[in-house]
């Protein structure tokens, strides 16, 4: 079969309806094993939009924090990663999304922005991880965003638009994957739904577990073989940062290596192997409003679950760990402008809580002063009377649209005010074309090239695990 | 002989006079050859100040433009190169200014910014060039910037301060290198520097051809074995994009390329071999004025270098070619954010002139109309009449002072202007600390590790041509 044709293994009018999810392709059993060191599970960690500046910042702030180096960079200082280059470009841009992205992973087709796995002219690429079900493994994904987000969902269906959460939190019930967990609450949920159905009920009527809280996830028994839906929270999981400085949200909500975790103690019984996808989804999130706290210590938290992947493939050799993301996002960098540059990044030693928290927390009744004691009690920078009501003249405009910012908050100047106290400064509020850092441990990892295109990791993880063309 | 001592051979007290230049350490021509595979050719080609931004814009500009990738990336998608991140942070600072970056390169040591192979404690630490030359090898730098800037300098010479570029000319003089060729008149000239010295003279009494055009440079036989000193421009050499639409600049300035080719056929006679550095200088300067036309086609001119060195490395497998990067610099991106991306972008094609041209033919007696003329011409772009107002009202306030841009100009404010049309943003206008690309090809890349610090080049160099401790 050509590399080709197992890709486009079907098309929009052959699979009757469109955006049904598709499974039992009969090609998929006859692929023979590539070699006899194969991939048994596989463990697929994206940073969503970290540019090189995202990885280095959090490497420098944990070895000056905690006096190591990153789990990511101490694969390499250990010598065990084999890296490239990757090319992250859609099928119609230079810069792509994260549905596209996600796509080129998933289905091994670029496939336009916003699109997910389906191709301009209707052709669907089948998802990666129906594919390796079908070939009896468990898979599932674990995110900090809703579980129905455009980076999970590209592993997983077919839908003409990523803004369909409602449809792919329906198709997720359909496809009984073993491990689904992040945030996105309103897609499952009679009260938001459009359509008014309980998800939530549909998946434990369909023999789901249904996790809607951090103690409910870390009491699931492994021995328990129900799939697993979990849902803690609406909208993304809260930042890192906000996160762990909140007693109810950290009892409430698990962290990403947590899930990563329990998702490999579900799915390691499995004799088949399994395949994971883990996103630490709220990066991006923190790269588009120029979040300096909300970025760094959410990428700390994905390096645990870094952490927790090596320390399992480790023990199970058997297992393919990649690193990477789907694309750079606002290519901040800690950046030489006068000040002690140093002194300034170790600021974000002792933030409190994220511009995030500062800005949602402000409204326009809010005095310049008690901008300024916000700001400090936050992140201990002192600010000025004259950059308080700066940011307070936001709160009088604010219109309610934007897709990551729908209150319209001021992270732009907020960010830009915060460069002389962290020397962290930022280059857009959108993804970048830049080539993304990429690396692989274990089997299949030798054949990873110097340079790569997004599309190669698909085929790539197939033949690690020996379904490859 | 430890490592570590055999880095600090030398101190400011030993050495007598505190920046003279040192030559004829004993212990040079006593280290054996390391490995039969060894590197009788060295090519250290750095584009300074390349944010990972920049490197994929080069890339992506020469795929659309010409239909081939650079010459770079195409070792990478060739399977020819070993690639590593690289810590590119000074002693003093995560973010590293050019003289102590090229320090950690040529002498092995993290010096403070600013310093060239001077420790904070006065510890001289060897020049690798000076080293090499000690081992019989000719060794040379050529450059877009002065030669006297930090970067050749940082192989050559030690010097507290990187701005004694006077001073690093006389060392030149006293060492006798094979080739020094870059900008940098005013640094020669008895007019211009402050000892009145007529350097270029003192140079051709010495023995060294002077030569001061492109047609004296392609016309130097290569069986004439005097050193070479070629200036060719005061302070840098004009922008790639402002020289290739000048025919009087074409015809005077040498393109990188060129200079790579005469160095290597001067020096390729010795049969002890070479070591060349070859620098893509206003790179660094064109992030440092967020012009995208003077970054992007100096990347370009850079990557012609580049694929120069490769060709001869290809003829003659007993070279090592090593292609990388001090810093990061500004972090520019083609960034998504509304708009065409691709189309945006495509305009770079058919830009005439930097914006380094436009402000700087720009005065306080133009009219906005002229200053919407002069952009067309310059860029293809159509801007407006208050943008164009607004940029001229910084022609009333200039005041003379600034490293990089010592008028003032409105860089920044253009550059914002620009990002609608051509989707190319910027974090900065300073040094980025983002760990950097790193890559080599030839005997020796077999030691190249996942993730180095850039001192460690200094020991890999020495060793990939048996030299090393």
């Amino acid at each position: 079969m050509k590399r080709r044709d197992f890709f486009k293994n079907t098309s929009i009018l052959a699979a009757g309806t469109a955006l049904a999810p598709l499974t039992g392709f009969a090609a998929d059993h006859e692929i023979p094993v590539i070699s006899g060191k194969t991939a048994k599970n596989i463990i697929f960690l994206v940073s969503d939009g970290m540019s090189i500046g995202t990885l280095t910042m959090a490497n420098l702030f944990i070895q000056r924090r905690d006096g190591r180096s990153s789990h990511w960079l101490s694969l390499y200082e250990q010598q065990k990663a084999v890296r490239s280059l990757m090319d992250t470009a859609s099928a119609n841009a230079l810069v792509t999304d994260s549905a596209a992205a996600s796509s080129a992973w998933g289905g091994g087709v670029r496939v336009n922005n916003g699109s997910i796995n389906v191709g301009a002219d209707g052709t669907l690429h089948k998802p990666i991880l129906q594919k390796f079900k079908a070939a009896g493994k468990s898979v599932g994904c674990v995110t900090t965003v809703p579980i129905t987000h455009a980076t999970p969902a590209g592993f997983c269906v077919n839908s003409g638009g990523r803004d369909d959460q409602e449809g792919i939190a329906l198709q997720y019930l359909d496809l009984r994957f073993d491990v689904m967990m992040g945030g996105g609450t309103e897609f499952f949920s009679a009260d938001k739904r459009q359509d008014k159905k309980d998800l939530f009920e549909s998946f434990k009527a369909g023999g789901f577990s249904v996790l809607r809280n951090r103690q409910e996830m870390l009491s699931k028994s492994a021995a328990d073989s129900k799939p697993v839906l979990g849902v803690f929270h609406e909208d993304g999981l809260p930042y890192t940062l906000d996160r762990n400085n909140d007693s109810a949200k950290a009892a409430a909500v698990p962290t990403l290596a947590e899930m990563t975790d329990t998702a490999i103690k579900l799915m390691e019984k499995n004799k088949k192997g399994f395949v994971l996808q883990v996103e630490g989804g709220r990066v991006d999130w923190g790269a588009h409003a120029n979040d300096t706290g909300g970025l760094i210590y959410d990428q700390v938290a994905f390096d645990e679950a870094v952490g927790v992947a090596i320390a399992f493939a480790e023990k199970n050799k058997d297992t393919l760990i990649i690193l990477t993301t789907d694309h750079g996002n606002a290519n901040p960098g800690l950046f030489s402008a006068g000040g002690d540059v140093n002194a300034n990044f170790d600021k974000i030693k002792s933030f409190k809580h994220t511009n995030d928290w500062i800005l949602n927390g402000i409204t326009s009744n809010h005095t310049p002063k008690q901008v300024i004691e916000r700001i400090e009690a936050a992140q201990g920078l002192v600010f000025k009377q004259e950059e308080a009501a700066s940011l307070l003249t936001h709160y009088q405009t604010m219109d309610g649209t934007g897709l990551y910012n729908p209150k319209k908050l001021p992270f732009k100047l907020l960010a830009e005010m915060q460069v002389k106290h962290t020397s962290v400064s930022w280059g857009s509020m959108g993804h970048s074309g830049d080539y993304v850092e990429l690396a692989m441990y274990g089997p299949g990892s030798e054949m990873l090239k110097p340079m790569v295109k997004n599309t190669d990791l698909h085929q790539l993880m197939l033949r690690a695990a020996g379904l490859g063309a």
